[in-house]
């Protein structure tokens, strides 16, 4: 059998259980959905790591789902009200997979979101031109890979809380994105916090728990 | 010579600048210590990673210090107000080091601070008694070395947003605490995000801005 | 050819040759089998990692064979009279295939087997419900991925002899199992012990060997 | 202040706690020693990675104590009646601390102990001449640095409980450890565990554990 | 284009160039060996690493070749005069491909070979009965994957000169290979030396030279 | 002894040989550079990794000597003409070490020098002040460690051949400036090129080969 | 949606934006390369890492492409005139693909260049052979996969700026790249520079803005 | 105690026991010097890895030592007769202590010996100058640290049996003699076998066995 949902978690921590797609059948994510929406059938259910099949599965069986096809990400019901900001900026193109994962998690545990893309490091006034968007949001999520520069740069212009994510994007030496989760984890830039490679969801709960809590003043000192 | 002193840090993300100690001289210690505070005479100046010399230094040098002998952190000058509540937890004895130094750090930063200490994974009681203290906090900072287990543990408890901190404690195939850094990198509990290895200041930092913002109602859902 | 049988291993270690079925073919698997039976009559052949296509060529030849089709284990033949009691504890759903090579080998390695899953530490409250069910074993077989934390909660929590199964369940800094094997070894609770990354079968054969010498009372103290 | 004492372990677990040196000076030490008396007064304490000056430490405060000097280990007070034989077994002659510490330590855990020195690899008569003395433990301990070869042949000779401990003695691309750590996990011989580097007291611990519960028929087959 | 051959290899350090198959079509393959024989028209062309349908193109272009299907090396043309003799014993029956990859490139390079499969160090009396003909060998190829034990018993129980390849089966923390390199490299048996993962072409290469020029009284002492 | 001089260097590659401090006593490092004066009268002699002693020796032998104290590099007889200009540019103060033996080395080979430092990433205000320097630059060389980012950025403002020099600066999970080398190797900025961690010597050569050969118009498109 | 092109880099460095092929479909290729030619239709065009459906759309879309088959890489539009000279070398065939990129990357970015190929460093004779054209260039890319030894062996030969290009070309302990990148970055000769494994395309780029901005007499000592 | 002395080991090898002095006493060494005297009247006892105190302890107990105060390697009493030849090339000349282990052993294990010191691959000329002297060795020991890149040279010189040495030294990524390890392991000259990092007594033990008993005509193909 799959896994047993943990259906008691909503009440302990206040978010309920998600469902992570990656090793099951396209018939066993859409009847953990089912169980899911059964569950807690006033919040939005979420799935992550599904590929084509799957997605195609949950398509037809749920209609009403929002699907991000290429993040492979669908949520189904009723998402539930935004509290607070949380805006995720990433650097390449490729990258966009992973912070559409981390933009759906922060939206369906309960934040609204903001998403900026392509404001890599090597082309730094793409960067300078969005700060003002980067000191509205109650936490910021940093989505790079490669050389994982970005959250330092970020985490300079701006004493938002920062949740950086490296991504897998590389080849050679980036050895699947290790060289990015190092760059992060020393990052100079004080307060940056990190995720494992590629993982947007973390990153999505994390910021969503931070922002919703957010007071709109911004903790002003 | 030694750092020129980034003054305007304050202006840009609301933090001062800190002196970090390691590989500095009592004296330049002393002499940026008083830089610090003539630039920000409202604010406490904080140092890390100061060694005996350089405590004594300090000591002899400003009176009205406040140090934290083992964790080798002072502050020096009056604390902001305390807002909000960072609650940093610890496994073991040897972890009490980095956990000082998150502790000052984010009472420096602004945000009020409550210390568990000794509640490793291989006593599970001790950590189930204090559920509710951990529940009141608006950041929690976990520290641990050797398996890196304990924000796991925690991160099942609450859905309070959780930062761990892995330590160089252990020895053999703990590898100077990448073992711990790699578990608290896999965590299993959703929305642990994670600093580099005895990084008790980023933690700190990012722990009370997170705090300092939060509503008391703590985002109700 | 293929491997040639060590048949005079039950002899000297007091248990049979096992065909661990990797890079072999069907034809392969099916004829050894057959050799072992042969040399064996009154003991139960054992294969481990089938595929699909040997399990099926296993199933045609040997109707009588025992077959756990997930974990691409089976026994042929009747298993050997059961004495203690081996326990088999699972975090995520993932893990199952390496707890039930785990605890088809420990079975027909003479041993009785419980299987207990889902029992993550993101969720403490359902291993604290099992620890009477734990305490009753001769020896503990703790398979988990990611992060590796279980077998150090288990290990705090009862006496028993534990062994620590690390999986390649997870992705990004887990590196194959890496991290959860790191973990295991770093435990804070003593006396754990450690196998090779999804190795079920040597926890396994060890467990067995500890829980049919044991004693029922324990070894009270 | 140093560690707290868990003393309700004794009451969970079956074994008492122990002090572990690293990193305390000789007067904490001595302090833990004594409250550990105190709280098991019929029981043994154990201390162990005591540096010089914590063994004179000790001699001076407990003229009782029994002290390994080389691998700086002491046990204060009277050992528990040895139920079952835990047999350590080592390589060369750096490994002996490492031995020795376990040794020590499954004893003090109410195990009887034998233990058997210089026995590597590369002069494997002076292996195949003890191995009755094998056959007749409970549970074995095998100690090893370099390439870790030990365990996998004593694993091919018989078939009780076997427990390999990898050292850090070697160099270069020994990696303080690595190299025997990994081999020892590639055991080609069924049911060989491991401890981490240099973890004799863990080694102890298990094997104490497998010893004191188990029959004096060897669970005959 | 591919590879252009160094024809003037054999007049530089005594043997042929030889083609590594890996990466090449079957038709650069058969021209590369048309290429060799034409240049050394007396002396056997040799090709490694050749997949089934480079097999195939060799075998229908050359029906005088000898093959060895399952290694995928292939020799064509006569093979010189043998000299001295080289021995390739390997542990497990995974490892055979590159015991194999060994034993024709030393035959090709001009030694007389001999073989023996299956004497892993978890079967000890395996290896103790073949120590004679290990003896007689003017050079040892000693080829094992997993923990790599092998060359350590096999250079402890002769002085003959002793090649050691480490080969990539396994899983988990063998990482391809890693562990049994590692092993082989620290190996406690003096005059142990080491090929890369998987090489027996350059341990047959090396086996050779040392072969071909032994007196055949083994440099008596 | 110590090191012959490879006198013959200056005639085949234009650049005389070099004296490495590390592991060589004050009294070698004095005869050395005598014996690089003798053999190259017209040119500076340049010694790099000198420690305190060596300093000192040298100070009392070559009251000429130009010095730099914090990163142990000397220079000893008339600085060749300067061509071309390499800019130099450090992140951290703790970099300083690193930067100037590049500086000293571009300027002993042959470029004019000039240095920039403490414009790291986490104030990418000060790194944008300095656009136009960067451009009148014929080759540069940036040195950061942590998380070695600078080199992205400054790559990203300009088409200047630009070396990038990691350096160990850092802890945990810096690796020794792993860290850092790594994400220079991923640089997402095109054409940035990498020396060893803390090789300042290296990237100095290398620049001043690149801006004496360079034209003043600087390659115009 | 796929990579928004970065137009305004050719004015910020001098030098266009580049299509990197990796991970797009031949559509998107197309009409990246359609939009590039818009941007700059005086500039030729690069895209490089494309597979055979890629090459063969824009072999279809763009008649007057200039293709480089096995190496992926394609050029579309009028190349720019050819100031200074780039030497690309290479050690053995399989390293050819990565030369290739190399090469026609450097020519797209406006240097001449000349290729020289199958120089292994085990032939060191066919590397002395071609000493003269090595001086001739203004920057030399040196190719090499497994011990990556071929920069060291040219950068003792000649005193022309060179930039190291470590391979993915090996097996077993090569690492995917990573031997071959460690010896080039601990290079014994002086001011060789290094990029990521396969990196080409970075090599091109660099050695090409060295070479149009170098003098013809190449900075005459 | 320290170690056991195999002195059986010269029956079943043909080469005594030897003392490796790391981590030895003063009095140890030369209690087991005297030991090994006795044992062996005829040959001469050789200890490794002594520092300057177990040196001037040899001197001072035999005055008849041969001691290599550099290596720290001594032995004690007459050489065996010299049979065969080893040469022993190394490549800087921090490399010479590890190149005098090799050559001190080759001696004193039967073989003549040659060394030829200084021949780095950056002065490639150094080395075809000594091209007669290597082909005329029965088996030649190349020692190299950093990028391990002269094995492959020499390699491609001669067909002389080669046994690669790597060294620790180099900095940064270097990792402790790790590049050149890996460089050696993938050497593309055929036929190159490795040691441990620095282990010049692993190299001499084999070479020594393999020039003693080569026939003076090298094997002539
Ligand atoms: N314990 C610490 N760990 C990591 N970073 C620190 C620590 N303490 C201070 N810092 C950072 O170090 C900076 C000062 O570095 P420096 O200019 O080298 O003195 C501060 O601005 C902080 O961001
Ligand atoms: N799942 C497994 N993991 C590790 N080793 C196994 C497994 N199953 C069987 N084995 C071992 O593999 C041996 C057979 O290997 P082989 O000769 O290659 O078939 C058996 O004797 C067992 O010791
Ligand atoms: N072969 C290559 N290797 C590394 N980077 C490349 C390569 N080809 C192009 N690039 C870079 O990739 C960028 C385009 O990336 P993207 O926006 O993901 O298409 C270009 O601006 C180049 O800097
Ligand atoms: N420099 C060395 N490196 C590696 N092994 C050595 C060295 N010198 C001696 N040995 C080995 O160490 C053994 C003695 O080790 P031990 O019994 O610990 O003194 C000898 O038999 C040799 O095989
Ligand atoms: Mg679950
Ligand atoms: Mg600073
Ligand atoms: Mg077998
Ligand atoms: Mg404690
Ligand atoms: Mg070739
Ligand atoms: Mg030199
Ligand atoms: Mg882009
Ligand atoms: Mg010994």
């Amino acid at each position: 059998g799959y896994g047993r949902l943990d259906t008691d978690r909503l009440a302990r921590t206040g978010d309920p259980e998600v469902i992570y797609g990656a090793g099951k059948t396209p018939e066993q994510v859409v009847e953990l959905l089912r169980r899911l929406r059964q569950a807690h059938p006033s919040r939005a259910a979420l799935a992550t790591r599904l590929g084509p099949e799957a997605l195609a599965a949950v398509r037809a069986t749920f209609p009403e789902a929002s699907i991000s096809e290429d993040a492979g990400v669908v949520t189904v019901g009723p998402l539930p009200q935004a509290r607070g900001l949380v805006c995720v900026v990433s650097a390449g193109t490729s990258d966009a997979r992973v912070a559409t994962e981390a933009a759906v998690t922060a939206r369906a545990f309960g934040a609204g979101v903001r998403q900026i893309s392509d404001v890599g490091v090597a082309g730094i006034h793409r960067l300078l031109a969005v700060k003002d968007e980067l000191d509205q949001a109650d936490c910021l999520v940093v989505v790079a890979g490669m050389e994982g520069a970005l959250p330092s740069v970020v985490g300079g212009l701006t004493g938002v809380p920062l949740v950086a994510v490296p991504t897998s994007v590389g080849y050679g030496a980036s050895f699947g994105g290790l060289a990015a989760l190092l760059a992060m984890l020393n990052s100079c830039a004080p307060g940056v916090v990190v995720t494992n490679i590629d993982n947007g969801f973390g990153a999505g709960v994390f910021a969503a728990r931070v922002a919703r809590r957010a007071r709109r003043d911004g903790g002003a000192r």
